[in-house]
This record gives C-alpha cells, sequence and structure tokens, in this order.
C-alpha cells in the first residue's frame, strides 16, 4: 500500500515539474482517499465510463485535477492515455488534462474549478438519482442504486454557495451522498484559522450530516474506506461527511505549506522526496508493476457491474415491461414526440402577466413530460410558479407545518431561499444524464446575479436548465432599484452558450418555450413580467420567437423601426400608432432574443432590421443600452438604476409614456435626416425625471 | 406597553391598506423587538441623524421596511414627516418609504433588500467600529464605541453570503455585533421546515456565536431587551444572536401564515384586528397619546448621548490633540491632500504583469493613507496584494498556524474563501462613514461574478469600494475557461455608477488609481492581468486613462483606428507597425474605460474616434464583443468561452497573432472600403482554431 501511495504522489510531483507549472500539495496530500475511493469504495466501469447507474464522482476543489486525471489513467480509463495524462499544462490544446476538469472528457462528471460549485453540483446528482430511484425502483429491482461522491478543500466549507448546498442536503437527507473533506488545515493565503476557526464537524452535524472523523488521513486507506463503507448502509437518513486529516504536499520539504497548492514543488525537493521514499531519484514518472497489479483488476470489476445490471434490467423488463420502457426512454434523454403540441395553441386575450402565460405553459407541459423537474427558490407564488396536484421532493418522512408531506419521487422542488445554489444543482441534476431529467428553476430576474456564478458553469458545461426570471426590466415597480434589473441583461446576452428571451405575451411566451427546449446547447433564461401584458394577437407569433427577432408590423415607405422587447412590446405599436398621426412611418420589429438572432443567415438579419435601405433603428428598453448599439441607431435605455414606484407609475416616471417617447422618436428621425448624428453615435433619448434619480 | 405594540401593529396594518400593497406581516411581528431596541437598547441621535459615534441598525430583512419606517417617525426623525410615513407605495417619487430601505435617506445607514446582503454590511460596519476603536480609542477616551445590530429574517441564516458572513463575524470575535433573528418560521413558500431544518443555535455556535433564546418575541419587552444588554458586555468576544420566535402577522386572521408575509391583511381583517384589540375599527392611522408619550424622550435623550460624546471628544483633543486631529480627520473622511503624488511617477522599464503594477501603486499608498482597508479572498499571493510590514485584521488573542498575530488595528483582511461577503463587507464598511476608510478587496476577476451582487449594491449605494480584479482577459491561460472572464466585463460596463477601467501598463494603472480615488460616485474595478505586459513608455498616459480613452498613436492620413484594451494594448501597436509595412496607416487609442469615455463631450469623443473622418474602428480584446459596438466597426473578439492553455499558447490557438491579426484587418478595410459591409453591422474578425473548441 505504502509503493502505491507514494507512487502516486510522485506522478503527481512529477507532473507539476515537467512544466514547472501546476497544483501539486492537494492532489499529493489526498492520495490515501484516492486509493479508498477508486480501489474501494467506488462503483464504476471504466471501460464503460457511461454506464446508467455508475457512482458519480465530483472533484469539487477542481484545482486539485491531477488527483483525478491521475486516478482515471491508473484505473484503465481508455481516453486517459499514458500521453494524454503526461499533457497537463503542456502546449497540446487538445488535452484532457485542463488545469480543471471539464466534463467533456471521458470519466469527468462535471467541469468544476469555481469553488464551491462541485460540492452544490454533487447535491444536485444525489437529488437526481434519489428521485429516479423513488419513480422507478421496484422491490428486488434497484435498478437505480448508484452512490454520489464529492471531495472538497476547505474552500466549499467556506463559499456561500457550499454553505446552501450542506444545509439543504442536510434538510433533504440525501443518505446517497457522501463528501470527503481533505482537510488539510491550508489555503493559499496560509493556514484556514487565520479566515476560518469554527466547529466545521459541529456545523455540519447542526445541517443534519452525519460526520465521521478520520485522524490519519496520509496513510490510513482502510479506515477511510471503513467510513466511505457506511455510505452503502440500507436507508440511510443522513448524508455523510468523511473528515480526513491529511497534510498538503505530503512527503515533501514543503509538506505542510500553503506554497505547495499552487506551484511545483521544485526540482531539489522532488529527487529528496523519491530519496526519502527509497525510491530511484533519476527516474520520473515511474510506475513499478507493482502499483500497476494493485489497479489491474479495476476494469474487469467494472465491466462485471455492468453485467450484473444489465441482468436486472433484464428481469425488471420482463416484470415490469411499461415502466422499463419509460425508464429506458428517460436514461436515452428522449422526450414524449409530441412535447411541443403540449405547449397551448392559444391564450386568453385580456392582458396578462407573462409570469401567468408562463404557467398556462409549464403547467400543462409538466403534467405530461415526466423529465420536467421544477424548481423555486422561495418566491413561489410571487414567479407563479404553481399549479395544482403535484408532490414536493423531499424527505417522505417530512410532514411540514405548512404544506404537503415530502416524496423523493416529487418533481417540484423548494430551494427555499437560496438561489445560488438552486441553479447550480440544477447544474448537477442536468449532468446526471442528459434530458433524463429537464430542470427547470425560477426566482425573479434580479436574484439570477446572486446565482450568476452557477448559471455560467450550466452554459459553458452547455447543460440544458431552463430558469424562469420573472419581474424583469422596471415593472417590478415598488419593490424599488433593489429589485429592478437594469444592468443584468446585458451579462446573459454576452454569455456563450446561453438562451437569453424576453417574450412579449402569451403567443411568444409559447414560442420561448419551444426555443428553449430545442436549445441543446445550453441553458436559458426565458424572461417574464411581474404586471400584465396586452395580448398582441394576430401580430405576435411563436415561430417568430425562434429566429429572435422579426417583423411585427411592416411599413413599405418607413421613416424609423421600433425595436420592441418583451414586456414593453406593445410600447412600440402605441408609438407607431401615434408617429402615423404626424406622418412619420415606423415598421415595428419584436426582438426577443440576441443570441438566436445572431444565428440567422446575414440576409434574414438585413431583411428584419432594413438599416441598408437607410431606415434608422430605435429601441425601446428599460434595461441600459449596452449591447444593442449593434442593432439600433437609438434607444429608450436607462441611464441609471430604477426607482420604488408602483408599477403604474414607474414608466411614467422615467418617460416611457406614448407621446413623450414619440416626440423623441420624431426628433431623432430629423437629426438623423440631417446629418447631425456622427457616424455609429448611438442615441440616448430617455429623458424624464429620471435624471433626478439619486441611486 | 401593550398598547404600544398593539399600535405598532396596527400602523403597518393600516399602511399597506392604504393602497392594497406592501409586505405587512413581518414588520408587524416585530413590533416588540422594536421597542426594545428602539426605545431602550439603541443609542442613537434622531435629531442628530449622522451623530459619528452612533450605534448602527441594518435592517437585513429589507422588504419589512415599515418596520424602520415607522420606528423612524415615532423616535422623531424630522425628515419622517407623517406625509412621509403615509407615502409608502403612493405615487410620490419623492417618498421616504421605498419598497426597500434606501441609504439616501435619513436615518437609513444602508439600501437592503437582496436577502443576505444586510447582515454581511453589517459584519463592515463591525469591523469599521473595531477598527477605529482600536486605532483612536485611549484609556479613558472611548471615542469609538458605538455598536452594531442587524435584523435578519430566515433568508439571511439560508442564503450564502449570510452564512459566510456569520462564519467570518464568528472567527472574528465581533463582540460589538448583534443579531436579531426575527423567528417567525415563515417565508414566501410555507413553513421553514418545507426547506430548512437545521439546528440553527448549533449552527451559530459552531460559528463562534452567542446565542440567547427568547421564546416569547410576541411580548416580551423586557426578555429582549434583557438579551440586548448582553451586547453592552464590555470585552465581548463574541458576536451575539437573539433567536426571537415571533409570529408573522400577530394579531390579524392570518397570523403565522406565509400569504401575511407580501400581501395586505385585508380590510376586514384588520378591522377585525382592531376590534381584538379594543380598538375603534372605524380609526385609520391613530397614535393614542399614551403612544407619543412613550416615545417622545428619545430625541432629547440622543441629543444627551451627543454631548456626552462632544465632552468626552473635547478631553481627547486636549489629552491627546495628534490622535485628535487624525481622527477628525478621518471622521470627515479626509485623504492626506497629497495622496495623488503617492502614485509612483515612473515604474520599472521591463515587462511587468499588471497585478505587479498595481502591487507597486496600492503597497505604497497603503503605507501612506490610513483609510486604506486591504484585503483578499485567499488569493493574497496570486492577486499579488502582498508587501512588507503590515498587521492582520483578526482577534489580537488570535495567533494563526502560520501568519502573524491578529490585531483590531490591522488594515489588511484576510477574507477567506468568501468572494461576495468580500464585496458585502466592503460595503458596509465603506457606508459606515464615507472614505473614514476606503475598503480595497482583490481577488481573480472571473469571482467577481461572485461577488457581483454586493459589488451591484455598491453601485447602487454609490459606495467608495474600489475592487482590485487580476487575471482578467484569457491571460489567465491554463487555468481554462472557468477562470477566463470572457463576458463578465460586459456586465460592469453596462452597471450604473461602476467605474471599470482596464489599464494597459504600469502608467495606466497609475491612471487607473488616480481615476478610482476621484470616483466618489460609486466603486471601481481595477482590472488587471496575470502576465507580463510590455511597458509602452511615452506612449501611455495616465491623464489619458481619466478620460476613458486617448490616441495612443496619431496617423493623419489613417486607413483604421485600432482600439486596444488592457493586458492586450500592445497587440495595436504590433498590428499598426506590421500594417505600416503594407501601406496600410493605422492610427491606435488606447480605451481602457467605457464608463470614463462616455462623460467626455462628444467633441472630445469624436476627437478620439475619427469615425466620421470615416475611419473605420477595430477593438482587439478578448472579450464578447457586447458594449464595443458603440465604438468600434469590427473586432477581435471571444465567441466562445476560453481554453485551457498556458499563457503563451492561449492567445495564439485564439488568432490574437500580429500576422494573422493583420491579414484580417486588411481584409476588413477592404471589405469596409468596398461597401460591402451592411450599415451598422459590426464584423467578427476572429478565426483560428478557436471554432473547435467544444465549451
Amino acid at each position: 500500500m505504502q509503493l502505491v501511495l507514494q507512487n502516486f504522489r510522485l506522478l503527481i510531483a512529477d507532473l507539476c515539474q515537467q512544466f514547472n507549472m501546476g497544483h501539486p500539495g492537494g492532489a499529493i496530500g489526498m492520495a490515501a482517499m484516492g486509493v479508498a475511493l477508486f480501489k474501494y469504495a467506488m462503483r464504476y466501469a471504466p471501460h464503460q465510463p457511461d454506464w446508467f447507474n455508475r457512482d458519480r464522482f465530483v472533484l469539487s476543489n477542481g484545482h486539485t485535477c491531477l488527483f483525478q486525471y491521475t486516478n482515471l489513467y491508473l484505473t484503465g480509463y481508455k481516453a486517459m492515455t499514458w500521453e494524454q495524462l503526461l499533457s497537463y499544462h503542456s502546449d497540446r490544446p487538445d488535452s484532457l488534462c485542463p488545469g480543471h476538469p471539464e466534463i467533456e472528457h471521458e470519466g469527468i462528471e462535471l467541469t468544476t474549478g469555481p469553488l464551491g460549485q462541485g460540492i452544490a453540483n454533487a447535491v444536485g446528482m444525489a437529488i437526481a438519482s434519489k428521485h429516479l430511484a423513488a419513480t422507478y425502483n421496484r422491490p428486488g429491482y434497484e435498478v437505480v442504486s448508484n452512490h454520489i461522491w464529492c471531495s472538497i478543500g476547505d474552500a466549499c466549507l467556506q463559499e456561500g454557495v457550499g454553505c446552501e448546498a450542506i444545509s439543504y442536503a442536510g434538510h433533504l437527507k440525501l443518505g446517497n451522498l457522501t463528501v470527503t473533506y481533505d482537510n488539510n488545515q491550508i489555503t493559499c493565503d496560509g493556514s484556514v484559522d487565520l479566515t476560518n476557526t469554527e466547529d466545521v464537524n459541529k456545523k455540519m452535524e447542526a445541517c443534519g450530516w452525519e460526520v465521521i472523523d478520520v485522524q490519519d488521513g496520509i496513510n490510513d486507506v482502510e479506515g477511510i474506506v471503513a467510513a466511505m463503507e457506511r455510505s452503502r448502509e440500507p436507508n440511510r437518513q443522513k448524508p455523510l461527511f468523511i473528515n480526513i486529516r491529511s497534510v498538503i504536499g505530503v512527503g515533501s520539504a514543503v509538506a505542510g505549506k500553503a506554497v505547495s497548492h499552487g506551484a511545483p514543488l521544485g526540482k531539489d525537493n522532488v529527487v529528496e522526496m523519491k530519496k526519502a521514499y527509497g525510491w530511484d531519484p533519476e527516474k520520473t514518472f515511474h510506475i513499478p508493476d507493482k502499483v500497476k497489479q494493485f489497479y489491474e483488476n479495476i476494469p474487469a470489476r467494472g465491466d462485471q457491474f455492468v453485467k450484473e445490471w444489465n441482468q436486472l434490467l433484464d428481469g425488471y423488463s420482463n416484470e415490469y415491461p411499461d415502466l422499463a420502457r419509460e425508464f429506458k426512454d428517460r436514461m436515452s434523454g428522449k422526450l414524449p414526440s409530441n412535447w411541443e403540441s403540449m405547449i397551448p395553441s392559444t391564450f386568453p386575450e385580456e392582458a396578462t402577466p407573462s409570469r401567468k402565460s408562463n404557467n398556462l405553459v409549464v403547467a400543462k407541459m409538466f403534467a405530461e413530460i415526466p423529465n420536467f423537474m421544477v424548481g423555486t427558490a422561495d418566491l413561489t407564488p410571487s414567479v407563479n410558479m404553481t399549479w395544482k396536484d403535484y408532490e414536493i421532493f423531499n424527505p417522505p418522512d417530512l410532514v411540514p407545518i405548512s404544506g404537503s408531506k415530502g416524496s423523493y419521487k416529487g418533481r417540484y422542488v423548494h430551494y427555499g431561499i437560496r438561489e445560488h445554489v438552486m441553479a447550480a444543482i440544477a447544474n448537477g441534476i442536468a449532468a446526471y444524464s442528459p434530458q433524463t431529467i429537464i430542470p427547470i428553476t425560477s426566482s425573479f430576474f434580479m436574484f439570477y446575479l446572486y446565482a450568476a456564478p452557477a448559471v455560467r458553469m450550466g452554459a459553458l458545461q452547455r447543460l440544458k436548465v431552463i430558469h424562469v426570471a420573472t419581474h424583469d426590466s422596471i415593472g417590478a415597480g415598488e419593490d424599488g432599484p433593489t429589485h429592478q434589473p437594469v444592468e443584468l441583461a446585458a451579462l446573459y446576452r454576452a454569455m456563450p452558450n446561453m438562451l437569453y428571451i424576453r417574450p412579449g405575451d402569451s403567443e411568444e411566451v409559447a414560442g420561448a418555450w419551444t426555443a428553449a427546449l430545442n436549445h441543446d446547447d445550453g441553458p436559458s433564461i426565458i424572461s417574464v413580467s411581474r404586471h400584465a401584458l396586452p395580448q398582441l394577437k394576430g401580430l405576435t407569433k411563436r415561430e417568430g420567437v425562434l429566429k429572435g427577432a422579426y417583423v411585427l408590423k411592416e411599413e413599405k415607405d418607413a421613416h424609423v423601426t421600433l425595436i420592441a422587447v418583451g414586456a414593453e412590446l406593445s410600447f412600440a405599436l402605441n408609438i407607431a400608432s401615434a408617429l402615423a398621426k404626424t406622418n412619420l412611418k415606423a415598421r415595428v420589429v419584436s426582438f426577443p432574443s440576441h443570441a438566436l438572432f445572431r444565428k440567422q443567415p446575414i440576409e434574414y438579419q438585413r431583411q428584419v432590421l432594413r438599416r441598408n435601405d437607410g431606415i434608422p433603428a430605435v429601441v425601446i428598453e428599460p434595461y441600459v443600452s449596452l449591447g444593442w448599439e449593434r442593432y439600433a441607431d437609438a434607444g429608450f435605455n436607462m441611464r441609471s438604476y430604477g426607482h420604488s414606484l408602483p408599477g403604474k407609475y414607474i414608466y411614467e416616471f422615467f418617460g416611457y409614456e406614448t407621446e413623450r417617447m414619440s416626440m423623441g422618436v420624431r426628433d431623432f428621425v430629423k437629426a438623423w435626416k440631417s446629418g447631425k448624428i456622427g457616424r455609429g453615435e448611438y442615441q440616448e433619448l430617455l429623458w424624464g425625471p429620471a435624471h433626478e434619480v439619486k441611486h
């Protein structure tokens, strides 16, 4: 065993030395945990890495990626060749050993790196597994029985999103989740007690976790295995926290020091380390045969796991043919083939808040698409994500003071006041298996700033998560500037792989859902209003939404194009009507999504915007202008934060009145024709008392 | 006492009934806590609201703003007139009763609303107070002796930023901080146990807090006062957590129900409530004389506090005249008048990472400006925010395993791996008293996405906080796409009141610091590189930075303007040289800050960009293009996430090579002249293997 541990540590040291870069310390300190996990505790199949019932492992302390790469290599993952392992921090753009683990690569369940995300993702995976097990397992046929393992360092205990994840996992009694804490008491700045002196075990217990201590995390593989075996207890009621005392960079001269975290140990140090172990200091990247033999059985063991599971599945298919068919569909990520027809084809004609329109779509789809799992961050009534007949995902023995009994079959998740972990958990659910579950989250749009680091990670990983963001624009009204997201759309319009859509009425909400469900390359945000919006029947088109922008009202000899967006869609039509009375012809374009529009052929884009016909474009959106300069020449955009005023007054306060805006357009068109406006000089047309706002 | 409590609750009920809007339940449930705090425990002076040594109160559960407004009215704040109190949710844009408390208004210390922020701000205020006390108090002269009070609901215990704040406050042993927990066990979605079943008291104790329970939070004013009095114990070593069992909407028919949280109780309910109390149900907004008398003494008591403190300050000034002078300067937010001269006038000429340039500026200013308080989120070596001779802000009895003994005099804050609370605490420090302390934070730019909700709150409140964000652009290299902030600048360029600056060499870093310190209307982000940048001596100008953009290299008959930014500044000069060889004349503009450039007169903007001379502009920045369309016609911008490759390879990988970009510019200029490019059609010029990136 000592040979294996030494070998692991020396491989890490050599890998960092090679290009004089990398994070050796943590990975070295985690050697024993790695052996316990990859050799003994975890059920997986290196030669069938996508086996559905495999245990999942999440490296939340992603900077110790060499820990994972080296274990992937040693346990026989085919993609992780010797050459690939050696490519860590090389100039190979196709390296499978990037600076942090990436989901695209074999054997990696999730991209990690930004601290605290991984543990939250792992909670998501544990939720997915619990839910599928509760839904599809039958007595004698535990077709979903895998366990979720997560490795963390000090960061995940300090980062807010990690704290949210811990609290919520304890509440949910996720007995299928085990977190190993590489407790080396060192972070970048020095010893942990410089910044954190909380009683970690007590805190974990207070949050409903079972805590096991392992005092010698350097050598006591057996002790770690024993702790890990607790994870397999049937009907566990608590997630397990294994507090493993380790030493960063153990065995080297910089053992226990922060300097070993993010820099190679140094050539001489590595030589000394080898000498102390009794290894040949001249040899680098050496793996003795005994070590190879130690890991040799793992692929075959994995294949055996898969074989047994396939047999189980065969029996299950005989016994429960309908259920098995559904389960297989779910595993392959199939949606009901007629999902699009589940989106209502018509909507009420009276003015409707688009959060309500969204409800009409989601409630129907939720009932018919078992893949949907909807959650909110304690704003269920406000975001209008509520309907009859849904079970709440909660422990079966939980009967809350208000609300109904929990069930792991439940597809409705009350995340609590934890927006960030909501999005990070959704990522974990989505990464568990593509489309087996489609997580849908919801909160006020403003609070997707809290969730943004996780939403970004979903976009980076192209995970299919649908976020329903309500109370967009300034229409949130009396809640005031803290709740009015005037600048947040800029982030999501800039974010690669993200589909941000602002539908303008129910028909466009229908289009937004089609777009989001068709968007296989990342998450979507459907951004809807709090307040009632006129329904522009006959004008708005769901197919138009799919193209990002489309002509709502054409006008052959137009003087100006009005670009209308989301909750303020009708404003443009009102302005066009007002302008018509003064013989100014305005065409109107509905523009719900930059991301979709940019994917259209240039011919379509030109046809919609007609800027080449010499027609200037004016956008109306109570967000800051950033990003609109690509499509418009002027705009009624916010230049400050919002203000606390009830919805009916706030638009007026900022100058979003038909008469006032019409005058603004008229003056702008005049200036435009006169040539007074310099090339590319975007005109901010908003005026009104807004300028007096103090924020 | 019952009369007072009843009156308070009925006022809240009536205020929400008035316009049939608002959040009554929480405020009603907090009546007893309010009396305990505003009548007994807190030291403040309503008629001298800016008294420096006043206790600070932060309403972290900001939606219960009526709690605060009503108390401000009852205790005699002059601005909070009766008419103002009645303006809650009215159409008055000048209402002092917005939907969440706002810092601009008398008696309000901080804008709150987004949950979890307030408690973190309160920790910042407690740090500020501790620090000033340690620095300026002398035996017998406790010129800084105020206490920080913070009210929270369930959210601040669930939100990640709240958890970070709690953990860090316990670590810091902030005995001058008291948090009252309005424990009504109700959130928007229902009872708290639907989503949170942790043992709160145990968790707080694990985090180093003293916990006191108050079982009857409805009526037991005395019990709450007794608990609060613990706050005044000399040399307290722990922050105090008072767990007050209350009932949301108590006294009404919807008492204890979620529905009382965000909607008025209903007309009939209010009538019933009044009847049950034995009040006249016909009377609204009634305040009996006895209640008025109850609060009557408070302004005079406050004036007495101020008087005594002024006398103390007089004695202090006699005894310690130099110290008193400095203290008074600090109170008035004065910086040394020669602060600008502290910024180095020259820098080393060799290639320097701009994080290093930043260090050269900050280290010098830190030594000479006592107002500076620098902190990092566990990346001190990486962000290069380290130099000789600073004390660490930590409890005096803390001697960490690594690092030196703590001191509350310390001006260096190790926030731990807690970016979000770092920024929120900085807001609290800045809000404590303008410029008395200027908080400076630091982390990788990417992690200012974690901090974004707090950074935004700083911008909304125009708080002077300086964030130093390192590892910007894709130069972070091998850490990979999780650490490369390709889209984040869009958020900060869009954010009102925010000054986002990307300086390109040491000289521009100097300019960035001048700009940030001159920016009194909000926070700044100084965005610097990890890797070494050439020093463009004689070309770059710190005064240029102050204007946002300036001409680096003029060319009379230019064919193209190259816009160069930050870490990639030299790329543009290299392209210009390469183009010169093929007789294409390129002028070069350095463009470190959108926000500053937009403040310049249009004439200056035109002179810098010269787009009206028919010269197209091409920007070079490895961020997505969003926002540049305002100033440029084309750009070498990212269209995907980054990639894990060491710094020297990554620019090449994405096509940021002189030769390649020169060709791109040449082709673009040709297309531009030919008229093939449609009006306003921003050209994405980046090409290369980037298109194969899977992220």
